[in-house]
C-alpha cells in the first residue's frame, strides 16, 4: 500500500474500501490500493464524526483517508494502521452486481469490476513486463518501432475474415496482420523492425484461442541467411523475456496462478511436421490419415505438450516442413518446402514464422497460385525496386498471455475482449 | 556500415546499390545499409566474374558481396574499401520512379522508397527513441501497459467523425481515442496506465496537422489533487523523452534537419487563456473579439511560440481556463472553469489534458448539457461503483515527431500517411 506522508507525522492513503467492520466502540476499514492493503482503525468515542462517514460508507467507494501511521503487532496487514483525523469519500458505490463467482460473461458484462480482482491486476502487470520485455529486446537489437496503418484499401492475404470500413465515399479494410507493411519496411532498408498494435479478425469462432480483436506484436528483419536465422532471433527474444518476467514476478505468478515460469534452455527443439507425427503415433499410439499430415491437427498440436516434455524436457517446440497447401504464399519455399515453422509453447501455437520470398517473379507466381491477384497487386509493386533477403514472425500479447498464466481463455487475458457476439463494453 | 566478419580475413557485407561508377579497368560500388555506406572496388583484370556481375547490376539493388577489408585513406567512406572475391545480386531494382526531388504525393504514392532517404529512415528512429523514452518513464513511474479496445459499439465522445465497420450483422465504430476505456482502468482499480495504439478520425480536414489514422499515446492515473498533477506528470515525461533523444540523435538530428533539440527547462510556464491574449494584444497587437476568448485561435496558437520564447524563453506553454463550451464533457470544473489545458509545442497544440469529472452525477449532467446520452451510456456506468480521483493527458506520436523535427507536415512524420484522398499504398 502506498502511504505517504503528507507532513511530519501525517501520512495520507487513497484506495478502495475493501472491507468494513463496524462494532460497537470501533470500526476497522480495509482500504485497497494496486500496490496492497493497509487497515484504518476508528475509535468511535475518540472519532465521532469519522466513525459517522465510514458507517454510511459503502464497499468499493474511494476514500481519502489521512492520519497516523502506527505499528500494531495484530494488525495482519504489513504490521501497521493508520489512526485517521480526516475522511472523505471521494466516490460513492453502489452494491456491485458482480463477484469472482459469477460466470465468465457476466464478469465480461462488468469487466471494469471484474479487472479489481488481484488476480486480473497482475495478469496486467505481467503483460506489461511482457512486452517492455520484448521491445527492450529488439531495441538493443536494433530495431526499429514503426506504426503500420489498420485502414487498408484492399482485403489483404486472404480475400476472408476482413472487416470493412465505410471509409467516405468508398471502402476499406481492417488490417488482418502488419504483414505486408512490416514486408515494406525492409523493401525501404529499415533492416529491422516491429510493430506492436491491434489487428481484426472477421471470424466466428467461439474458442479459447479466438477474438476478432487482438494485439499482434510483429517483427520483420533482413540480411537472414535462412529461416533458422528467424528460429534464432525469436528463442532469444522469448529467453530474454521470460527471464525478465520471472524476475519481476516469477514468485507473485506462481502464488495467484500456481504457474511456474521457466526460462527455457536455448537453442529450442525443432522438429520436422512429419517426425512429429511419427513420434506421436509410437510414443502415444496417436494417428492421422496422411492426408492431413500437410498441417497440425489440433489434437497434434496439443499433444506436442507432452512430446516436447518428454522428449527434450522443454516447454517449446518448432515445427517446420509444413505442406506449401498450408502455408501463405509470401512463405520462400526450397524445394517445394515452405521456408517457415510454427512455434507451439505448452500445446498451443504461438507463432508462424517464416523467410519471406523476396524475389518479385517468384512471389507473383506463387501468390497466382493460390487465386490471389488484385488484392496483392500493391504489396508486389514493393518487390520491384531492390528488395533484401527477409523474415520474421509475429506472436499475440493475449494469447502469450494466457499461455503464461495458464489462464482458461483469451477472454482472461485481454483488457476488453471481443467477439462475433461481444462489442461491449 | 554493418561489416560481418565471416571467417578471419574474410567480411560480408549485404545492402543496396547506392551508386556505381563503371571505367575502364575499374568498378566502384558504394553499398547503403541502415547504418551507413562502404565502397566496394573492383579491378576488372583480376576479377572479370564480378565485373561481369556489377556491369548488369541496377541502381537499388540488394547485393551481398565478401571480401577482403582493405584500409585505403583516399575512400571517404570510413577509410575502407572491400576487395570481393565473392558477388550476388538478391534482388534487381528496376528503374526508381521517384526522386528526393519529386512531389509529397509522388513520393507518398512511393513510400517505401520515399523512405530510403537518409533523413526519413532517421525520422523513425529518432520517433523509436521517441516511445522508448516515454514508455520509460512511464513503467519508471509503475505505470501499467494497457491495450483499449478500436472496435466499439457506440460512437463515442462526440458522435460525429467516427468511421463505420460492418461488425457481422451489426455496427460498430473505430475508437476515435482510448479516452473512455483508459478511464475506466481507473475504476478497475489500475491506478496508472498508458495506451500507445492507432486512432481514427473521420475528418475531411486536409491540412498539416490531420489524418484519419494515427498513433496516440494516451495516459492517466488515479489519486491527484488537481490537474497541476496532470501537467507536472506531462512536463517530467516530456522532459525526460527530449533528454533521451538529444543524446542518441542530438547531433544527427541537427545535421539532418537543422534543428536543436532543447531539453526543456521545469516547470513549463503557465499561462491562462485571458492573459494569453491579453499578452498578445500588448506584445504583438494580435486582437480578436471577445467571444473568441473561450479557445485558442489558429494564429493565437501560432504566436504562442513567440510569446513563450520572449517572455519565458521556452519552446513549451500550458494554456488553462478554456471556456466550458470548447471542453469536453469529462472535464472536472470549478467554478464553472475546466480544470484542464492545452500544451503549445513551438506554437502547436499537442495535448489536452484534465482532471476528469468522477463523480456520477455531476459527469451525467455535464453529458446531457453537451447533448449526449446513449451514447456514452455505457460510460456512465464505469462511474457507480467507486472511481477514483483521476486525470490524465494524451500526446499524437506523429504530431510529436513532426514539431520535433520541425517537418512540413505529418505526412512526412508518419511511415504511412493516411487522409480522405489517401488509403495508399
Amino acid at each position: 500500500m502506498r502511504i505517504c506522508e503528507v507532513k511530519p507525522g501525517e501520512v495520507e492513503i487513497q484506495g478502495f474500501i475493501e472491507n468494513l467492520r463496524d462494532k460497537k466502540s470501533m470500526q476497522f476499514v480495509v482500504i485497497r490500493d494496486v500496490s496492497g492493503k493497509i487497515q484504518v482503525t476508528v475509535i468511535k468515542e475518540e472519532n465521532p464524526q469519522i466513525a459517522e462517514i465510514f458507517s454510511h460508507a459503502t464497499l468499493e467507494s474511494t476514500v481519502k483517508v489521512r492520519g497516523k501511521a502506527v505499528a500494531n503487532e495484530y494488525v495482519k496487514l504489513g504490521g501497521i494502521e493508520i489512526i485517521p483525523d480526516f475522511v472523505e469519500i471521494t466516490s460513492r458505490a453502489e452494491a456491485l452486481p458482480i463477484g469472482p463467482e459469477s460466470s465468465i460473461d457476466q464478469r465480461l458484462d462488468y469487466r471494469w469490476l471484474d479487472l479489481r480482482q488481484d488476480k486480473n491486476i497482475l495478469t496486467f502487470q505481467v503483460q506489461t513486463a511482457m512486452t517492455k520485455a520484448l521491445r527492450e529486446f529488439l531495441l538493443k537489437n536494433n530495431f526499429i518501432e514503426i506504426h503500420t496503418p489498420r485502414l487498408i484499401s484492399a482485403a489483404s492475404e486472404s480475400g476472408s475474415e476482413v472487416f470493412e470500413v465505410k471509409y467516405f465515399d468508398r471502402k476499406a479494410y481492417l488490417a488482418q496482420s502488419p504483414q505486408f507493411y512490416k514486408q515494406m519496411a525492409m523493401g525501404s532498408g529499415f533492416e529491422r523492425v516491429f510493430d506492436c498494435g491491434p489487428v481484426f479478425r472477421a471470424e466466428k469462432s467461439r474458442t479459447k484461442k479466438h477474438t476478432t480483436e487482438f494485439t499482434g506484436f510483429d517483427l520483420e528483419f533482413s540480411y537472414i541467411n535462412d529461416f533458422d536465422d528467424v528460429m534464432k532471433m525469436e528463442e532469444n527474444m522469448l529467453t530474454y523475456m521470460l527471464n525478465e518476467v520471472k524476475e519481476s514476478y516469477g514468485e507473485k505468478i506462481k502464488e495467484t496462478f500456481g504457474v511456474e515460469v521457466i526460462v527455457p534452455k536455448l537453442p529450442f527443439p525443432r522438429m520436422k511436421l512429419k517426425d512429429i507425427y511419427d513420434e506421436l503415433e509410437a510414443r502415444y499410439g496417436y494417428k492421422v490419415d496422411e492426408s492431413e499430415k500437410i498441417d497440425l491437427t489440433t489434437e497434434a498440436e496439443q499433444l506436442c505438450a507432452k512430446l516436447a516434455k518428454d522428449k527434450f524436457n522443454h516447454e517449446f517446440l518448432f515445427v517446420t516442413d509444413f505442406g506449401p497447401q498450408k502455408r501463405a504464399f509470401y512463405h520462400m519455399r526450397k524445394n517445394g518446402i515452405p521456408q517457415g515453422y510454427d512455434l507451439i509453447w505448452k500445446g498451443i501455437e504461438i507463432t508462424t514464422g517464416a523467410q519471406r520470398e523476396h524475389r518479385y517473379d517468384i512471389l507473383k507466381a506463387q501468390a497466382e497460385e493460390k487465386g490471389l491477384k488484385k488484392d496483392v497487386e500493391f504489396y508486389l509493386e514493393f518487390f520491384k525496386y531492390g528488395m533484401p533477403p527477409h523474415g520474421g514472425f509475429g506472436v499475440g500479447v493475449d494469447r502469450m498471455t494466457m499461455v503464461l498464466l495458464n489462464l482458461p481463455s483469451l477472454k482472461e487475458s485481454m483488457f476488453i475482449f471481443r467477439g462475433p457476439d461481444r462489442l461491449t463494453p
